[in-house]
């Protein structure tokens, strides 16, 4: 049995962990660390997990739970992860971070799109991207994985195939993603109350958020150049769920067939990612719940363009299940072991 | 293995069966019966099931799935399932029925809520009401089981350990119910659209909802005396989710810890019934997707009455999960089996 | 022109009337005040407001701005205004106060269900309950008005007339009001949070919240008796709304006509009263935006129960709208000036 | 008082146009054509209706219509008005045509996306294109307006001002766009249900939307070139409101203000266009119920492109708002008059 210690487990994403986990037979959680709610039982904070869940919310103290543990997940603000970890700790417990904290490989970047200095630069080069289906035999052998960000897994699964193999011309790409509020996170904002959301859709964070370097970055690991693009965010009247939709230039003329064979190359044996029947685009509430990421892609004649359109729930794909899922591999596990969730409709 | 037959797979409440029989270990889903898209994958009606169901829609042909399977759910309209019932299908296969066909033990108050004749009058004797945690050894010899109402499920768990013991006057009992969208089934009516039920609310079927005299005859046997009440049911703009709050006087003066002490006699080892800490209200968000009831009460000294609160997920344990829990204990099965849904949140 | 000033303008009932005021032929708003965004653009608080509002944010001053306006209404915390006003202050200006500062007649019931003590009790006195359809004749003479609270002016107007007339038993009279999220106001709190209303509800204040004795106290005038009565509010996920069902015995025999006949005794003239058609169940959506109240009410012969129900926008005719109408009231006006607003639908 | 008649009233357009015309003052409707509710009571269908709206609803004979109005609302489905409009009706009523009939000069390009014969090409040549801030001159003259799309009108405003002085590269133009749910129709489909619409998002219509030949047809216009575009429609979990994400190569390096000072030239004056202040995201919720357009952009010197974002109501001034606009330049009334509506927030 793998113990588990969770520092931030009182957000979303650490609550999701605790959902997921909780049904997870090789794994169990240790260490439910919140700040905020230190000596309050968890399941006062989360009553979902009334008589599911009796624990106590803990100080967020790594070097303590470092020797108590055999895995941390840190659902942190940016910067925390980073100050926290240090040899010592690494030599003792495997660390999956959900920060961005040891996402990006060029700390300069790191720096000044998330505008704080980076405090443990030297963790950066060993860290592994956790984005299983593409690096899931260096995610195997890793001490500290970066657990990619929601946005950006949508994002990169999505177009990875086709950047791959070089059939979309890489400085015509064009992100427009779509995200349910729990991606904002559960601080208390006039921003993101109930009333200033519901009824509403926004664009935000145009040409600069966060999680623009990250694609950028591992979207040119695929396509072996250096990759600048256009990646904007909406906020949408929903708790879960990321749309991408994904616009780029073809390289050359392609069938739907030939685009499809490319796809299932690399996902046709992945189990959580689907790509789904011609002419079917992906729905947000298909997945919800669950690990999967739906994708599917339309040529446009017209255009010469190709849309690429991908689906996931941004609490379990893009944070705590692609976590576990990271723990799984990193553990020798079955690699969904505890991921078996069945998206949930209506 | 236990062969399972599902007529009416296409509605919510099938879906919601065949999500939660997906990931039951002992039982496997052999038929999945739609009138209306027969031949169609299943997969195509609810994507959520894209890779994960792979069969086809059949008929709803009850004589020639009794000889398939070793139970049949129906989660179709009144009177569907007493018109195709038989004795020797009966004699073949259990039946858990998720409309209101057999819930109510007088023909003549069914024939009037429901406005339909009964078919097959002849089975409503042997028919057991199943709500588990009430008529548990019945159910587990039962050959047909009543499936309860979402509604029912709600309102009758909520009083039913005050009316048993008699502590409040059952002629002040009032219940005024509020439920999420997906108890009105899939059709498409106007009634039901996004535009119409957004940003809306209202009572609906005010002093004349079915659900009312299933409740009445409930609380009934459990209070030992003839029951009439008021129930209104409310349409809240949400998917899931079922709230009950109920009034009645208190037959004599008792304290917060002799009512808590009343649910937690018949409640304190129900697996799937929650009695919330003293002031924590239930929310449905806090049990979708999940098997549980939570439920909670206040008295208020001013008016000498009561107040019990309920919440369940109309899906699951208002209908889906409340069947595959009858069908755990007509099959001598570990009665949650199936069913340890943790609850989604946000 | 009526000169206006706003305290408390940037909360979701002084945003209201800023909105209603800007459509008034006869009102000038010369005061934004907002401690919060003092020397902010009204409008980037706001930005619906847009190149329609010029102002910028000042603070609130009572003292000052009584020398520079008519009128002053308050959209404040409980106990501003009573901190605030003074007889120097009212005998330059009109005040129109939307908390529940003078609301209740008895001062230490105030001070109980609200825990502070009272500032000003001296004007409690004078202070006019400020329904307009039932204490008209004394808000034209008002110097001080009581704005109603949202759910009593929804919980009074709809069983009013049958109090007034005897004919329900107020000793049995149960209120289980549902209300959209703006009720809450715009503070930032987690509890109001997108992903913690979406998809969920709830009671809360059960058998404490503020709104009873208020609700108590008109009703007990109504009726010519002490009213004691269960009132339960519901969150439900909507932003605008108020729905009360109310449930009571029948003192007598009475029909549908006969009912319907006290209804429109007290409301046939009432512009912004709807007593709807028969079997017709309100809805908030249908009062979206508008200062209607939409009442209805179904006799059940089966328990001698009448359920009455009446829909509003709570921040129009439970907050702002009716602000607007008393104001026209005090100064001469046409009552329904800036008031009618065409509810929106969907 | 000009006589209005409206084809199509009980559809989410036809009912915002009595939405609208209720509170206008210079137009009276006298006939609500609804084919679904002939003979019943206007208000029956939209309660928000009630005792402000007593017609009751008739038929959709425009010949017998033509003789009684002065201008006819076309609220119907596409081919409707083209099989019913000849050149007598023209020369008694003016005609605007909310549905896309008279959109698109070229005849075959209207066959090919819409799938249907047109029925009168002769008067295809006449039609003017109802974009008022566009076409002001041309509407005020015209028998016949196509009154243009929601999405259109939102995509083609927001682009305009750019397309017209070349300061982007049409052929590099994308415009993703995200509408709530009225864009789709008050019928009753499955896929418009509340439970399959909430909680969900998804794009539809990709590289085949019927919108897309209008906003390259008026992009054209603009640019003085071809425009081949990509359009991504997307369904929103909300009533009302169009959210249009546009993204363009520039064509020569421009600062912000030389921007900015672009689109003021072309709508520093134009009432119902708002171009927000720098960096202020357009949100739909702040133009809600309104007839205004909230348009900004954004440059990205990374990637060299602009991103353009406008909002509307997209029954508003996407339907109903603007056909009003129309008929007042047709009438040679104020253009704004019973458009002054202010957006509701929240």
């Amino acid at each position: 049995m793998i113990k588990v210690g969770i520092i931030g487990a009182t957000g979303y994403a650490g609550g999701e962990l605790v959902r997921i986990l909780t049904g997870h037979k090789e794994a169990e959680i240790k260490w439910f660390g919140s700040r905020s709610y230190i000596d309050q039982k968890y399941a006062s904070v989360y009553q979902n997990m009334f008589q599911i869940v009796d624990a106590t919310c803990m100080d967020d103290n790594m070097e303590k739970l470092a020797s108590q543990v055999d895995v941390i997940f840190t659902a942190t603000p940016q910067g925390l992860c980073a100050s926290l970890v240090n040899e010592n700790i690494l030599s003792k417990v495997k660390i999956i971070d959900l920060s961005a904290d040891f996402r990006i490989k060029d700390v300069a970047t790191y720096e000044k799109w998330y505008g704080i200095e980076h405090k443990s630069p030297q963790f950066i080069e060993e860290a592994v991207y956790g984005l299983c289906e593409i690096n899931r035999e260096d995610v195997k052998n890793a001490r500290l994985v970066a657990n990619p960000g929601c946005y950006t897994t949508c994002s990169i699964l999505t177009a990875y195939p086709l950047a791959k193999e070089g059939i979309i011309d890489m400085s015509t790409l064009i992100i427009d993603a779509k995200s349910g509020t729990s991606g904002a996170g559960r601080s208390a904002k006039v921003a993101n109350l109930f009333c200033e959301v519901n009824e509403n859709m926004k664009a935000y964070g145009v040409a600069t958020h966060r999680h623009t370097p990250e694609i950028e970055e591992q979207l040119g690991y695929a396509s072996g150049e250096k990759v600048v693009l256009n990646f904007t965010p909406h906020l949408v009247p929903m708790n879960r769920g990321i749309l991408a939709t994904e616009y780029a230039k073809l390289t050359k003329d392609v069938t739907y067939d030939e685009v499809k064979a490319i796809y299932d190359k690399y996902y046709a044996n992945e189990k959580f990612i689907r790509v789904l029947e011609k002419d079917v685009c992906p729905e947000t509430k298909w997945v919800e719940g669950s690990n999967y990421v739906d994708i599917n892609f339309k040529i446009d004649p017209r255009t010469n363009r190709i849309i690429m359109m991908g689906a996931i729930d941004n609490l379990v794909k893009g944070a705590a299940g692609q976590a576990v899922q990271n723990m799984n591999l990193m553990f020798g596990l079955k690699e969904s072991e505890g991921l078996e969730l069945v998206p949930m409709f209506p």
